[in-house]
């Protein structure tokens, strides 16, 4: 079976987001004011073949935690379909 | 009102992903065989104040043209909720 899997990795929240910090300076001085907050991350869309849904699952998070993901300083969550 | 912004930034169909090969090179070494395609690109949470959601849709929608996506070989998507 084909499994269509989206990953997002973020900075864990009270980790410094130097790029989230770039960005939101960038609008500032575009004169987009109202902005509170900006923390940027990772988006990854896969096609992944697996057995089952359970088994993609598992797979997925071995690799968030082994590759994708730098959890000592990245939260991920996923969510994986049918294709 | 304070609305939560949520955009995905990816690469273009058609368009080479360097990231998404690396990624998927290095799951293949790793021992992770079915994996069809990988593209990966950006995800941005924020938080804007605006007087109402369509205000915020268009001040977003502006910004990812003039910043946050480059249009040529990036396409962009996003959701607004209320905070």
């Amino acid at each position: 079976m084909l499994y269509k899997v989206k990953v997002i990795v973020m900075p864990r929240k009270g980790i410094l987001d130097p790029q989230g910090q770039a960005v939101a300076r960038a609008l500032y001085t575009m004169d987009y004011k109202g902005i509170n907050s900006i923390r940027i991350g990772k988006h990854l869309e896969m096609e992944i073949e697996g057995e089952n849904q359970q088994v993609v699952e598992e797979t997925v998070k071995e690799m968030c935690e082994k590759l994708l993901a730098n959890t000592v300083i990245e939260d991920y969550r996923f969510c994986i379909k049918e294709a």
